[in-house]
């Protein structure tokens, strides 16, 4: 009567065996998280399981919404306990969204419960749940022990003081907590008012002064080095598509002190300066080693309403469909041609650009590392079990899956670590299937093996130098 | 040796278990068809099954044309003895097309006939099927019934009179026959001689003169009152694109008052008064509780020539490849954030949009209505077992698979009834595979089953308060 | 313990039966190729498996760049027989790509090897091999032989001389050679230094004066006709999008005129020279009953630094997401409704375009040839099993799959065609699993088995008149 089983997932020996003797003991590495560090660094305690599901998750929020549930049982002032019911009332409902593997993979791997979540069994899983939350090994770090966290990857921006980061490598030796550079607010030209405080911001960040574009590169460049001193190696962009606009450095100038002086930028000044910027960004990158990571398609805070009463991340999120080939190609062939090109990671949210993103990223690669560009994992809305098959076939038929630096769980819970166990049964299922069908020769199950474990951990340590 | 067996399509036990139980008796909602009323009053009979089939349907001449059958057999003066002589010809060529497949599901599931239709079995056919079509149980309700139809919705233009409508709602209570609003003649204004003839006869019908903006808004709302006293409970949009300019009241009025003295409106201008006018549409949706639909992609008309000799909807249609997230998020963050936003269908034709538009839709969605805002099922060339797989787990992925409002037939034949079989089939298909490969708890079978049962019917009966 | 058996992905027994029936004994016509029609002219003999493979094939030199070769083992000065050590090395990782199979499907079909290559199998593979390839047997004839080719059509330059076709035709009767037109130089308005270097070479090919636009046409006209003497029958171009911007020839003919006096054109001039020009080449396949072929959607050369050192053609070509369904339509109504369309094939490398094209494709179709416009096999990034069963789904789904021409295998090397035979394997396993799950008619095997053998070769042979 288990959902969850040993063989979840597992629908031949061949994976079966992939996935026992090559995957699910690896330790995991989720080098791509929007993990508050805090909790890590003081080790934090939650209250009660609907606090943990519900705080902060906004796909839960969406589901609940589409469920007809009142916003104040989402977002508003009902109690947890209340919130949690509603949160049990939606999961029937949700069978074949993620959502609903993921509950059950969580009550199974986390608190070894084995019931599905409905108003029927909510009181007992509020209650068993709860009962183990409060004991001293269900911390922040506890749960990451339990789920075999060797590393995870925040998401932090470049005027972040990194304390917490400082914290855990100091009393947490066996988590490593890498901060890594997001420095999507310097390229927000578009809102004069928002530009100027967070260049404030970080100007004060970095001890100086930000009153022209060769300052704020200055700065930005202190702040990388602080970061690479904190152990980052990893840059992320969060983009609607890529920037490669012709300007000039004057005109790039230009437009940061039009609006460093309270001025407006038009479309293609902004064009140009994040155009100007992202190059920049890029090549600190390079000089420094690190990985960079480009995040392209999403559409944010979709409901005016809504923004205004909760920010952003709110569950009001979605899929754009701009064209961005072009773009991409230009700033990447500049920085290839140059001799500027880090190891780079391209993620898509629209999952019709899969096969055109996985050719871009095989179009740059050089020695000596293997799989230097990454076309990246299945992300947001695209990480469900088809978002995974998908991406893990557009990865091999465009380029060499046995490089692939695999899952990261992209999440704000520190409950998510059962994702990468949903992705390598996955990648196992995957890779039994095509041996079971003879798509892969059986006899190469032991190199077949090597690969997941490779895909699983060893290429992402390598690959980041961990 | 016969094709459409009890089991098709049901490749598990569970697939059968859910069909059985929970699917097969179910009555048939179809919320959207282009069915001529008249027929359904006036209780048609046919004469034959090669006018049945081939009348009007430009699927089957599309097909046809790809077998290098001459016109004459498709839309010119051949008899219908003749064009069913060279559909049988084609079916062979058609394998894997849905065509095939609701071919010999009509003749099972209706005529009950095993027959693979040929070459070989035409004259068999022709005359088992024409022997039924002369009983009086082969008219037009008599069909209905035979597919347990317990309701549909048709598509109708604002200035109808609705007659037939009234006639079937007073003679035939067993069937629902309810009106949709199609509003799209009202926004053609790039066409002045067209947009002005059609401005007139709406005048004529809501009883008033239109000379101005508000004129014909005051004419629509008439209208619109006037279909929901007919039972109208849906409207329907078929749109290229969304539409979504910055538009002033004064602007739009303009752009009427120009067209309407018989001058012409540019491309701005016209996005101007499209945006305007359908945000006006929507309002009184949501006004009157309806439930707004919009098709967005087909490009029409692709042959001229063709074009002046037969018209629209003669097989010359086809996919578009524009992008409009950026438009339909403004168009309905305006509506959701002012409180206008009706329940709403949102149905895509170029299938690389799937997953953007099954996420907007689930960005819109509000209590209290279960699934208020629906991804729509697979519409028109996607309407095939593939297209249906892939609308289901978008829709599955991006929001709440147990609110989904089901299949619709968008046919102007009232043989397609068994493509609702056809989507049940492959729905419970789904889950039962689903079931049996551990993705879904064996467990859960009744809710499943449940939600099966929803999806069929129960949905769609609440969605429409029918 | 063999990987490419009997067997292999055939996954039911109706698709082994209709594989052994009706497929493998099949000759290839491969009537799409970038093969040098020297090779078969001379029919020379290769000096060993490291150039064969490595010599040109741009495919496998991006899988080597993902493992982090050195450039000097890819198309730098390493020998032969390091070169292929390296992909041996590269080999291990490329599993699930498309060149995994290729290269084993060549070992056992061409040289009866069953071993995987790797760096353990290396040595053997490399002598067993090279031991063959030095056998007169293993000549481009004997390898044509050898795989069963009865007819290759090339890719040629309008001011090609045709020569090694003439003598292929006159010594080889066993082989058919066929050159195909492919006038993509004399498009290329936008670079006028090339133009213009390109016009001098196509006039001194046609022994005339190209001086005026009319002068263009002429020469083309009379190249147009020197390759139907020679046998030619298709037309091929390579196109970023479909072009059919509003043009008068006067327009064309002063672009043309100024480009050709050293002036430039700019965007919108170029787009309505190329507009003119493909409407006007589209016209002349018509004329001559050819076929014509639009391969869309290829970005190029998107690293100046590897063009600059290794030209066109290395490996640095990718994928554009340019929207082109208007284009399309607009320019093929024209040729359709004006009855100047000739048979056509529309090929698309992102996979995100699929469906719109077969869609675009079916639109045009008419007496009396049957499937006369076709949606083409999946191409390039696209060709692998997954692309493969995508494009045979958009067919079928689409059009007629009875219909379909088939496989190509648009390579540079003369070791590809087993890809014909991948393919053949695929479309028995699509068909036979459509039996065996019952969605085909069991009682129609025969027909299927006919439709199979159709599709493999008789379908291409009446479409082409060969």
């Amino acid at each position: 009567m288990s959902y969850i089983t040993d063989d979840f997932l597992l629908c031949t020996p061949a994976a079966r065996e992939l996935y026992r003797k090559y995957a699910a003991a690896m330790p995991v590495i989720d080098y791509h998280c929007h993990l508050d560090p805090r909790w890590i660094a003081d080790d934090v305690r939650f209250d009660n399981i609907g606090e943990m599901w519900l705080g902060g998750d906004h796909y839960k929020w969406r589901a609940m919404r589409a469920c007809g549930i009142d916003e104040r049982f989402i977002t508003g002032d009902a109690s947890w306990r209340e919130k949690f019911s509603k949160w049990a009332e939606t999961v029937p409902y949700a069978m074949r969204n993620p959502l609903y593997v993921w509950t059950h993979m969580e009550l199974k791997r986390i608190f070894g419960i084995d019931d599905i979540l409905s108003p029927a069994t909510a009181d007992k899983i509020w209650d068993e749940c709860n009962g183990m939350i409060a004991r001293s090994d269900f911390s922040a770090r506890g749960i990451m022990r339990r789920c075999n966290v060797e590393a995870v990857c925040t998401t932090d921006d470049p005027a972040d003081t990194l304390e917490h980061h400082r914290k855990i490598a100091a009393e947490c030796p066996d988590i490593t907590v890498l901060p890594t550079w997001r420095p999507d607010n310097v390229l927000k030209i578009g809102d004069t008012a928002a530009f100027n405080a967070y260049a404030d911001k970080l100007a004060a960040a970095a001890d100086t002064d930000i009153a022209s574009y060769a300052d704020l590169l200055d700065a930005l460049r202190k702040r990388h080095d602080f970061f690479a001193a904190a152990g980052c190696r990893l840059s992320d962009h969060g983009l609607d598509r890529f920037y490669a606009a012709e300007y000039t450095e004057r005109e790039a100038a230009a437009v940061f002190d039009r609006v460093r002086r309270g001025g407006a930028a038009d479309a293609g000044e902004c064009d140009k300066f994040v155009s100007a910027l992202l190059y920049e960004l890029a090549v600190m990158d390079a000089e420094s080693d690190w990985v960079q990571q480009f995040h392209i398609g999403p559409i944010r805070n979709n409901a005016a309403s809504m923004f205004r009463k909760l920010g952003a991340d709110a569950g009001f999120d979605a899929v754009d469909d701009k064209n961005y080939a072009a773009q991409g190609f230009a700033f990447f062939d500049r920085l290839y041609s140059e001799g500027h090109l880090a190891k780079t990671v391209l993620y898509n949210l629209n999952t019709r650009d899969n096969d055109m993103l996985a050719v871009m990223a095989n179009t740059y690669n050089s020695a000596p590392v293997r799989g230097k560009i990454q076309y990246g994992a299945a992300w947001w809305f695209a990480d469900n079990e088809k978002g995974i098959r998908n991406q893990l076939d557009s990865f091999s038929n465009a380029g060499l899956l046995g490089t692939f630096i695999g899952m990261l769980t992209d999440s704000r819970s520190i409950l998510s670590y059962p994702r990468h166990d949903y992705f390598r049964r996955i990648l196992c299922d995957v890779l039994g299937g095509d041996i079971e069908s003879g798509r892969l020769p059986a006899s190469e199950i032991g190199r077949i093996g090597e690969m997941v474990g490779d895909i699983c951990y060893n290429n992402i340590k390598t690959y980041l130098k961990l």
